[in-house]
This record gives C-alpha cells, sequence and structure tokens, in this order.
C-alpha cells in the first residue's frame, strides 16, 4: 500500500507527498494537528491540512525570518515570537549573542508539545534558558504589551482559523506600541503568486504605521508556490542599510550576508504589488 | 467527476493540479506529449510526464533563460536556442533589437506544433521572420557548428529520455567551439533541492571548459521544488560584471536588471554545492 498525503494549496493546485505513517492526529482546540512522516522532507507538522514545517526545508523559513530583522537591528535584547510553537524561529534567534530573553506566545499548547515529540531538531531550542514560553493568545499579548520588545516575529499559520487577526492592521498598530523606540518586526505574508491581494493590503497597511517597510522573499518547497514572502516593519533601522561591521558569523544553510540584500530585490510582478 | 495531473517530481514528491481536459495525448518518436487545460496555472505542456511550462508562470523560465546571458554578451546578433521547441525563449531573445537571427533547433516537431497550437501566446514568436526553426537534434546541430554563435541557450528537458546527451561534458565542449571567441551559453540545470549531483557535475564540467561560470536561480511555482537553477558559461563578458548602460528597457515581468544580479546571490546551501 503506498499511502500519499496532498494539499491543496489552492482549490486548483496542490502538493502531494508519499508518507511513511502518521505519527500524530488530534483535533485540538483550534485546530486540527497532523505529524506525518514523509519520505522526501523527514517529519512534517501539518495545521489545518496545511504544511507548517518539514525536517528538510524548515531551515529556510527559520532563518530567514529570523536573522534578517536581528541583523537589521543594532543590539537586540528582548525578541518576541507571535506563533511558531515548533520553535524553529527561536532556534534561530538563540543564535545571536544579544539576545537576553526570547518570548513565545503560541496559542496552541498542543503545537509545542508534538513538535518537542516529533521534531526534536526544531523544538529542541524552547528548553533553553533564555526562551520564555507563554501558551496564549498573541494577538492579546501584544494588545497589552508596550515598549517591550526590540524585536517581534510573527510566525502565524495562513491568514484562515487562529491567525486571521494577525493579518489585521489593528494588530500592527499593537506591534508598533509593543515594539521599543527603534523596534522592528517581521511577519511571514504568503506567497505572491496565489495571495497577492493579501501581500498588498498587508504592506499598505504596515506602511501607514511604520516609516520603513520592506518585503523579501526566500524558496520554501513545501509552501505554495515555493516562493515565500516577508514583510518588514521598522521603526528606525533599515534592513537594507545594514553596516557590514553589523553581520558575525553564525551558522545558517540558507541565510547570508549577501543573500539578506539580494532577498529584497523582488521579481518585477512582485515589486509591482508594493508599488 | 473532478480530474486532477499528478506530477512525480521525485519517487516520493510531487505537484497535482486541477484539469478541465486533455487538450492533447500522443506518443511522438521521442517522448510521450500531453497538453492539459488546468484551472490554476492555464494550459500546460508536458513531456514525459513532466511538466514543462504553463500559461501562468512561463514568464519566468523564458526571461530568466534569455534576458540574464543576452544583457551580458554585449551586442548579441547571432542565437541558438536548443530544444524550446514551446517557443518561449524565443519570444525573449526577440526582444533585444540587436539579435538579428534566433535559430531553434528542436528535436520533436511535435512540441513545436501542439505549442502552436495551444500555446499561442508563447509558439507564436517562431513564425517572426527572423527566426529559423530547425527540427534536428540539438546535440548533433552543435556538434557541426563552429565560431557561429554569439548566446547558445539550452532550454532541454530533464535529463531523460532525448535530452541526456545535452547534460554531458562532450555537449559543453561543442558548445564552447559552436560559439563565437566572446560567446557565452547558459543552461536550465535542474533544482538544488532533488538534484546536487547534476548542478555540481555540471557546473564543474563547464568551469573546466570556460573561463567564467556562473550559477543563477528564479522561482518557478510548477518546477520541481520551486526554485530552478542556471547555469552560464562565458567565453569573455561575465553576468556579474555588466555595466550600467548595457541594460535597455524590455517588457517582462519577472527579469529587472537588479534581478539579473540578485539572481546570481545564492543560498548558502546551494552557494556550497558550487564551491
Amino acid at each position: 500500500m503506498e499511502l500519499w498525503f496532498i494539499e491543496k494549496q489552492t482549490e486548483r493546485f496542490g502538493i502531494t507527498a508519499k508518507i511513511k505513517r502518521t505519527l500524530h492526529t488530534e483535533k485540538t482546540d483550534f485546530q486540527q494537528l497532523d505529524v506525518i512522516e514523509t519520505e522526501e522532507f523527514g517529519n512534517m507538522l501539518v495545521l489545518d491540512g496545511m504544511v507548517m514545517t518539514t525536517e528538510k526545508d524548515e531551515f529556510v523559513y527559520h532563518e530567514m525570518v529570523a536573522h534578517v530583522p536581528l541583523f537589521t537591528h543594532p543590539e537586540p535584547k528582548h525578541v518576541l515570537v507571535v506563533g511558531g510553537g515548533d520553535g524553529g524561529v527561536i532556534r534561530e534567534v538563540l543564535k545571536h549573542p544579544s539576545v537576553e530573553k526570547a518570548t513565545l506566545v503560541e496559542i496552541d499548547g498542543k503545537v509545542i508539545e508534538y513538535s518537542k515529540k516529533y521534531l526534536p531538531s526544531i523544538a529542541g531550542a524552547l528548553d533553553d534558558p533564555r526562551v520564555d514560553v507563554q501558551v496564549d493568545d498573541g494577538f492579546m499579548h501584544i494588545a497589552k504589551a508596550e515598549d517591550a520588545y526590540d524585536v517581534i516575529m510573527v510566525d502565524s499559520t495562513e491568514p484562515v482559523g487562529p491567525a486571521v487577526k494577525l493579518f489585521e492592521k489593528g494588530f500592527y498598530e499593537g506591534i508598533s506600541k509593543a515594539l521599543k523606540e527603534d523596534g522592528i518586526f517581521v511577519a511571514q505574508t504568503d506567497n505572491p503568486w496565489f495571495h497577492q491581494e493579501l501581500i498588498k493590503n498587508v504592506y499598505r497597511d504596515v506602511q501607514d504605521i511604520f516609516p520603513i517597510t520592506r518585503l523579501y522573499t526566500a524558496n520554501i518547497p513545501t509552501y505554495p508556490s515555493g516562493l515565500w514572502t516577508f514583510t518588514i516593519g521598522s521603526k528606525r533601522h533599515d534592513p537594507l542599510a545594514v553596516e557590514e561591521s553589523r553581520f558575525h558569523d553564525i551558522e545558517t544553510k540558507y541565510y547570508t550576508k549577501e543573500l539578506h540584500k539580494a532577498a529584497f530585490v523582488l521579481p518585477k510582478f512582485v515589486a509591482d504589488l508594493v508599488k
């Protein structure tokens, strides 16, 4: 017997992966959570039928969420990750020696629990003493925070289910307030092949609030279209104007200081979305 | 009834697309040729089960094959395309006013025939008076040519079936001979997630023959992993040292002069393949 997982990334297009077995399947309080062992991409976390992360390609997303803003900020000490219960972004955040505390606010404790069990190379970082894990609503956490963080990273699911609020303008206003005066935030903002309106709308909203707004991309094979976007809002520091001396050596498989800049050079049809 | 096309891009991973109908299916002298109408990507050309091009995303591949070498060469007059019977690369080549003649050598006349019929926005350029279409073996054409072309583009299928010879060192030696003294060539060289050995081997072979060898990438949603590589071999002109004045305005949806350079900035794991 062959078992194949299918994710319909749109109503009309998808990916399919041969699996060895289902490791876990559960309807949590927030979403359908599945962990499967795939032959091509190793263990894979699937939420509401959508691939969140896999052992083989997770490094791209996690490195590109974390290192672009962390090398942009001159001395990030306190970092907040909203979502990201798999721990991958936190793992990358901890590679920056200036970081004293990394707070993770994940709404679904089951994501943390089963990531630790089945994705230990990703979630292991959550046990680091610098990490404060809170199982809580990221939207509410942001609403209550003030002048608290140097860098905020929004590592959400796609804008369905519990993550809908994380793509609204009010959330970005809250982020601005939660950031210190020279703070910077980044959010994953889906792909420019199937979700052009989302990218446009988020960019416009962030631009209304932050003096510096930038879009960059990375290649993630298991995400729709393989081309993923990230939107940065920054109060003072420009990710395109990072001084050479700011970069220090960290171990990565995707990010480099050269790619830090090149990732902001967009294909024309993507650049046109945020003109 | 729903019909879904599946391409197993590896033995263990693939894409799937909902289709409206099959427009053509035929076993040619060289390969299985299918044209299907998909809901997400428009009409799609499939050879031996592998997606070659679609109406929605074809511009990425065709622009990036053509414009990178054509803007690198100071005055490309005679261009050869090996393969590429769908006509997309030729369409982009003709956007360069210096080009006097574009020769297409496609081994399978049926690819040309059915591209003209079902992909007219791509294949229409093949009727341009500057284009010389030859239904012939590209390998043999190269073997006979000497000092003939400014730019050669290898727009092959993946290295199975008729295209196997187009990934061998002897072919690149032939290309060097077929090029003029300041000639440049580019070949599509598959993706760095599933075909690392291929990229390494081609790069090493090209580097043995050409003084300037470079690798660049582009995002193509319907190709395996979404990240595609192209290898350039050049006798004199460096794609990374194109003078600003060399660029002229052309209509594109992916390529820009900024992306021309950024496309060579590789993710670390890709850069490591060709170190």
